[in-house]
């Protein structure tokens, strides 16, 4: 089933757009989960915390959030381990029932590129499906000839892909806003173009896009540009950009939910770091950060 | 020891800038490796059969190349099968004296760059140094605030980097000649400045670029641009380029070997399956097709 109706369905179930990232990193992680940056512990003893913490993590918000987001780099600091917390964090999301959105911003030329797709949303012959990604994250720095390989791959698979399109780090216009009309610009039109073949019954497509909510005077004109497109926007929270700032993305006044996920990180995860959370267990912290993140999407949002 | 004085003091005992890609596409490894591909072998020992090849083409190539150029993505349809087979063809390429230039075109904003930095070139306190790259490819489309911790990584480690300027593939130029200046011309001034802190006394910076050698009308002109990046041109061989094509990146007449690497990935791994050299062994083929690579540089560069 086409990535972006499944999305649509669990949105309809948790009527909210919110959506956790998991960055497990290792410097940040709580007292319980330490021996992840032991340097003396094996290396499988330490990926297992990180998969441990983030499974936890995964528990505590199943059944408030549509999807999860784990971020690929902070796994890949374990290496191979690393490789092998990963393949059980997503298992564990996906038995938790949510859908996961794999961050990997992969890239490469058609051949190469559909190896990662296959890496991550279709496997090989013998993959077991419980580790693959129900959608991906892409950069498009190569061409619209470099993401073929994945729309094609998300058309037999059902998966998702979300392109770079703007994104929320500071100087994300150096490149992105280069040129007349603005590169962003060339890229969210191949994108609605890619897009075309991969809408579902629910009206959006499974070729999605990044865009920064922190950007909030260009996120209504890059949705005017890809109308059908999931919109994933990094930057709520820990990078600064509030509920309102991310209004322009969702089309739909009534189902306000739809169209768009607003993605937390740090501002989840770590939430127990905070002044605003102190002495809280760092599972209460988490719990209560979501649930002031769902109510402020849903007060600047839904009303 | 910084990256560029490395490569270029390897570049010195081999005498030519042939570069290896390890592109070990689980459909066209030679029969003996052929669990690989299949689905009802378990993973590990498929992903052994991945490893195995890339270890022998290794062992081919080693004290004719200075460096070898391992594509992550085929190591990735594996799983966490496929990063263990990564980390033992990296380990195996360093313990034979090559280079390693780590193929994984990753891209994020800072924190999690750092963490992709930590992943490939310095390791966590705690990883084994035989698992890490010298160097490897990152794609720049997120501005240069996110190639900064690469750098900042790179000075502390001595590793090198590769940014995509100009890639090989037909669609290339829809993004990255977008805009007066082109886009590309942009991300090299970028790479120019970010590596003036990692010129080695070799003159030659450990910040390289990737400009495909399909594109030669473009190389002289980018490398000028960027007179200290070391460029990785990809292209040769399979992808249409030829010896003649790449001329442009070389800019000492004597040494003529120096500053530039000539990456050929199929056209070396899977010479066996071309009709030139039908009838040798896979092994025979591959040292035929690296001598004829390496024999039609030299012709065309250094006379």
């Amino acid at each position: 089933m086409n990535f972006a109706d499944r999305l649509d369905a669990a949105l309809e179930r948790v009527k909210t757009p919110a959506l956790v990232g998991l960055d497990p990193h290792l410097d940040l992680l709580p007292a319980p989960f330490a021996v992840a940056r032991d340097a003396r512990a094996p290396r499988s003893e330490r990926a297992d915390a990180l998969a441990r913490f983030s499974c936890e993590l995964v528990d505590l918000v199943a059944g408030k959030v549509a999807a999860v987001k784990p971020q690929s780099a902070f796994f890949e600091v374990l290496g191979a381990d690393g490789a092998v917390a990963w393949e059980k964090v997503v298992a564990h999301a996906r038995a938790a029932g949510l859908l996961v959105i794999g961050d990997v911003k992969r890239s490469d030329i058609a051949s190469t590129a559909a190896a990662y797709a296959q890496a991550f949303l279709e496997g090989t012959p013998g993959t077991p499906k419980e580790h693959l990604c129900d959608a991906i994250t892409l950069n498009p720095y190569l061409g619209s000839d470099s993401l073929v390989p994945f729309v094609e791959s998300a058309q037999r698979s059902g998966g998702g892909l979300f392109v770079l399109v703007r994104t929320s780090n500071e100087k994300s216009g150096e490149f992105q806003n280069h040129g007349e009309p603005r590169l962003c610009e060339r890229v969210a039109a191949a994108v609605d173009s890619l897009g075309a073949t991969l809408v579902g019954s629910s009206g959006y497509s499974s070729l999605g896009a990044v865009v920064g909510a922190t950007h909030p005077e260009e996120l209504a004109r890059l949705r005017r540009a890809m109308p059908r497109a999931v919109l994933l926007l990094p930057g709520f929270g820990a990078q600064g950009a509030s509920a309102k700032d991310v209004k322009g993305a969702f089309p739909d006044a009534r189902r306000w939910w739809r169209g768009a996920l607003v993605n937390s990180s740090r501002g989840i995860a770590f939430a127990w770091r905070e002044k605003a959370h102190a002495g809280k267990s760092w599972q209460d912290a988490t719990r209560h950060a979501l649930e002031a993140m769902i109510g402020e999407l849903s007060s600047a949002l839904g009303s």
